[in-house]
């Protein structure tokens, strides 16, 4: 496309089953936290568990530390995937916000990080961290008029 | 690859020159902030222009009301882009951490818009917003032992 047109672009919101539906359907995100009061972004994979997402994070990290609130309450993350093409840049992105634990119970943890395990080996230091969804925000990047097809 | 095997898997830290060079050489990126003290990010576009990142976002959102502070020192977000195989989970990823100004300069605006249009068609409730990196991190995905070529 030349530099000078315009596109007829369109942002459709999602409702919540379809975008964890589509969530589900990648295995890599970004989590977004707070680190000594700035914002703090990596990229992570993730897995959904029981409408949960469960990522896996290195013990010691700012997102473990803060995840072990001595109240048992966690902490407010939000985590955002997407599948958005870089030529077009049509596609979808959803971003989940909620409470982040860490992932204690020896068969839940033995059972995620199975699913985990593709992307990185598990190491002394990794831990798993699941996020429950309080808020679930999609949207879908289409051109204005087209008919776009989800990829999942 | 098969669910049991284990991957040998190794993080390499990119110096800022590298870092921003594959920044610069994508388009996509996450803006993350703060909002009403929790932690949000959103997929946008970017363009770097004398080594600060420019974004374009909406009037009116929690971001670009937050980067006209009134004392003009601007909020700290966070900026990430990333190229990582969703197969194979190679990569990189570059976080950038810094202030962020709304872009108000008519000339300085018209030709960040410019370089900025391909994605998203300028409306009246669009925004320039300049980050200049105070922070700059990197990483790179890789086997260990293998040669990984960077994509640009």
């Amino acid at each position: 496309m030349a530099s000078g047109e315009t596109r007829a672009y369109r942002r459709i919101d999602l409702d919540q089953a379809e975008a964890l539906r589509l969530l589900g359907s990648v295995s890599l995100g970004r989590i977004v936290f707070t680190r000594q009061a700035l914002p703090a972004v990596r990229p992570v994979n993730h897995v959904l568990d029981n409408g949960d997402i469960v990522i896996l994070t290195h013990e010691g990290t700012a997102l473990a530390a803060h995840a072990q609130q001595s109240d048992g309450t966690g902490v407010v993350v939000a985590y955002e995937a997407d599948a958005i093409d870089p030529d077009t840049h049509l596609g979808w992105s959803v971003v989940v916000t909620g409470y982040a634990h860490i992932v204690s119970d020896p068969l839940v943890l033995t059972r995620v990080l199975g699913l985990l395990r593709p992307w990185a080996p598990v190491e002394g230091r990794d831990q798993a961290v699941r996020i429950h969804p309080e808020l679930v925000t999609g949207v879908l990047l289409t051109e204005a008029g087209g008919t776009t097809r989800l990829t999942d």
